[in-house]
């Protein structure tokens, strides 16, 4: 089931509830990733005590591992993982595109599927469709996602033509079809989100939007951005589609991306973003805070005794844990470095979205906006 | 300072209270290593959580990295590593001796201490009795350890002889009393243990002993085993040593063990045991139980729904994380994988301690240990 009420809304920004099977979840909302069942390096707890409403799980990685056999008999992705709040799943789409290569050598799409081979073990593999719905309906996501083709922004260094964008998104478009028919077929309880494609083309974009409209999905994503393409394109996406979808339904803006561009998101009326970006990038040592973003293996740091922003309520903010300690556990590859830092990103980033709702709440998004921006200029 | 009070003793086996600057550690009691000021994969809340009174920090470690600067700029490890219960530090001579290579070249050892080349940038560096002192001091750890010479089993293949030992241990007994006037003229407030060292001859173990008791030290460790020796020589000079120890001073016998060694070191009248196993053995797979160990990567752990141990109230177990789902992130190689297995074995040492601690309360300390030894053998 899938119920998304919305609340209020300020310009394209919307302030909604969305209630699924596994709960309710309050939006705009980030969505932690958790690739093979779990948040790179945060206990399930530590999850719940940032506030985490719904996280993410990757069927084409739990497809490989630990496989649908283990996943039937734990009845699902949550009891396997310790999570029983909301999870959505991707389709296993972008790992097809993203581990083809940078020619797309390693994988064959035909209108049937994707034929590549297995990361982990080389077995020769077949994602279609309906085996993707197969996957999602075993793994008992509360949202579960179309497989599509994620359009590249370009192949071995030549840009994707709008010929090309046309008929991948067409392919998508017919998958789209089969992906509702199979899911229905397998009697899942669960909601299926179509997924907007058309590369860097409006008139795409629209007819791809309008297609999946007449198909009358639950909630409907915006895919095939953060594929490597200049920013002022992803802008100028994301401008143009979420906006355009039912007002009534969620809209999911996939894979994306820095504080500033889920702040734009919301601006332009997404209301739910995942992304691995607050969880690599503590493991890199990146971290974010309200003042701008902090490079820990500046050796400035190594003596700063400050935490990583005082006005931050996080485990390691919160406990006093400084830049030095940190800077220093990086230094020596130490565990606990990512696992402080990621408790630290995540926490901004669910914080970050939290701030936002209380600003729609209030009527006072474009203000709050504004204060962002300059607290971000700040610099830490 | 340091206050040892003896509680109850059942044979050689001795209930404690230990009272330093940080804290009171009740004894019999394991203490977690935390080398670089992180005791690997767990977060100090978490170690707090699970009742941890007193972890191990590694002067060798600390003194390469962050360095004394930034280590007396915070005050000492405490503050550093956000742990205000007490520390206990090690002197850097186990380090110094485990890093010299199996042919001892990597280090060259003289009357004055210890040369050798920094494994983290190759300086050439000079640790001495005073050296270690003055780290230490500026560490600000409750237990200090006197610099010693670790005497090795074997060196390149060739067992020990007694000859080599007595020189060993004589030198590491004249390294004592330099310890111990650095250590007064430094003014350390905490306090200092001598080392027993000799080898697997009793005979220099009952010289050594003779000679640190003659220096009055607040405790004492015995040192020079778990080196590599089989396991009858271990527990030769385990039954030899500690009971021989002055009754009213704490006995921490350093770099053991299993659980078995644990329950057999209490019962040759030792208060105080550290070991890297715990965390170690988690990070590849094998868990301790009170029903014996478990290797996670066996393959039948794959579908098994169990927790590690239904009986254990650690956070992995009592939050119902299966053996699938750790045999799973471990063939991953997913960092929550060690994190939680970390989490569990250390909660098993610390809670075996705190058995044993009741057992002594009671007097049932021989009981227990049936009990104990059954279990164990009853496989999980």
């Amino acid at each position: 089931m899938l119920r998304f009420d919305l609340l209020s809304t300020e310009g394209h920004a919307r302030r909604g509830r969305l209630t699924l099977n596994h709960g309710v979840v309050e939006t705009p909302i980030f969505m932690p990733v958790g690739t093979y069942g779990t948040v790179k390096g945060v206990l399930p707890q530590s999850l719940k005590d940032m506030g985490a409403q719904i996280i993410l799980g990757n069927t084409f990685h739990l497809w490989l591992r630990p496989g649908l056999d283990v996943m039937a008999q734990f009845g699902g992705l949550h009891r396997f993982e310790g999570w029983d709040k909301p999870i959505l799943t991707d389709s296993g789409g972008f790992q097809v595109w993203s581990l083809g290569g940078a020619d797309g050598k390693g994988r064959k799409i035909t209108e049937e599927g994707v034929r590549f081979a297995s990361p982990v073990n080389g077995d020769k593999l077949l994602l279609t469709p309906e085996v993707s719905m197969q996957i999602q309906t075993v793994l008992n996501s509360d949202i579960v996602m179309q497989f599509d083709e994620c359009t590249p922004w370009q192949t071995a260094g030549v840009l994707t033509t709008e010929a090309q964008a046309r008929s991948s998104m067409e392919l998508s478009r017919r998958w789209a079809l089969r992906c509702k028919t199979e899911f229905e077929r397998l009697g899942n309880p669960n909601a299926l989100f179509g997924i907007v494609q058309g590369g860097m083309f409006e008139n795409l974009r629209q007819e791809s939007l309008d297609a999946l409209v007449e198909m009358d999905f639950p909630g409907y994503a915006v895919g095939g951005v953060s594929v490597g393409e200049p920013k002022d394109e992803m802008l100028r996406i994301m401008a143009h589609t979420p906006h355009r979808l039912p007002a009534h339904k969620p809209r999911y803006l996939m894979g994306v991306g820095t504080p500033e561009d889920l702040v734009d998101g919301v601006a332009c009326g997404v209301d739910m973003f995942d992304c691995v970006m607050p969880t690599r990038n503590a493991r890199n040592g990146h971290l974010f805070t309200r003042y701008g973003d902090l490079r820990l293996r500046n050796a400035r740091y190594k003596t700063d005794e400050r935490p990583i922003d005082e006005t931050c309520a996080c485990h390691a903010c919160a406990t006093g844990i400084s830049r030095a300690y940190l800077h220093h556990l990086d230094r020596c590859g130490e565990m606990l470095g990512p696992m402080l830092t990621s408790i630290h990103n995540l926490h901004y980033y669910l914080n970050l979205m939290r701030e936002i709702r209380e600003a729609l709440d209030a009527g006072q998004f474009a203000a709050w906006r504004q204060r962002f921006a300059e607290d971000r200029a700040r610099g830490v």
